[in-house]
């Protein structure tokens, strides 16, 4: 790959019915900052600018079907984030009890993501 | 929020019918390292820890309409990226060029991403 430009993943971009709202839900649950950036919502951390920044923007559309790449993310204390999250406006949807404990989980708008404690 | 452990948001999981294949497209447009971790299959940059690890699962079902959450990938040179992502198997769906140049392409297995090019 000599003489090309690196390529950064740097975004990962929600399709939101209410882009506003989803994105307070993504705020609260990473305790991240809410920001508008070049006319889009935008959620990132306040404290680690090499991490990802969450975008999201309205489409016509509805969520239909489980999506195919989804976000982890870890805690120290998955009763907790389970019951945090759910505070906030998520579903729990499964938990799983194997090498580490993680719970599957909806966004209010039905995306899914993981809540994992590793042992 | 006090007194609770911080949720850090570290993998973004695919699903995929070929873990093995999916992971080595992601590999080789990101110019990360796969690896096995736990038994997964993931994709990780080496220079950047702080960086989200990719993991890759397989899962019994085909993909099935737009995912509502997709990866965005900066880059310097939007044309010569868009022909690598090409030739390791990407399909371009649409092109914009608005206050930045991006076109959504879709990876081997139809999962939509974005390769973006600000001005």
């Amino acid at each position: 790959m000599t003489g090309l430009s690196p390529m950064r993943f740097t975004h990962l971009t929600f399709d939101a019915v209410d882009k506003h709202a989803l994105a307070q839900f993504w705020s609260d649950l990473l305790e991240w900052d809410v920001d508008t950036v070049r006319g889009e919502v935008v959620v990132h951390s306040s404290g680690d600018e090499s991490n990802i920044v969450l975008v999201f923007m309205n489409v016509p559309e509805e969520k239909r079907g489980k999506n195919r790449c989804h976000p982890d993310i870890e805690t120290d204390n998955l009763e907790l984030a389970v019951q945090r999250a759910e505070r906030l406006g998520a579903v729990t949807l499964a938990s799983h009890q194997e090498d580490s404990n993680w719970v599957v989980l909806q966004d209010p708008e039905g995306n899914e993501f993981c809540l994992i404690e590793y042992a």
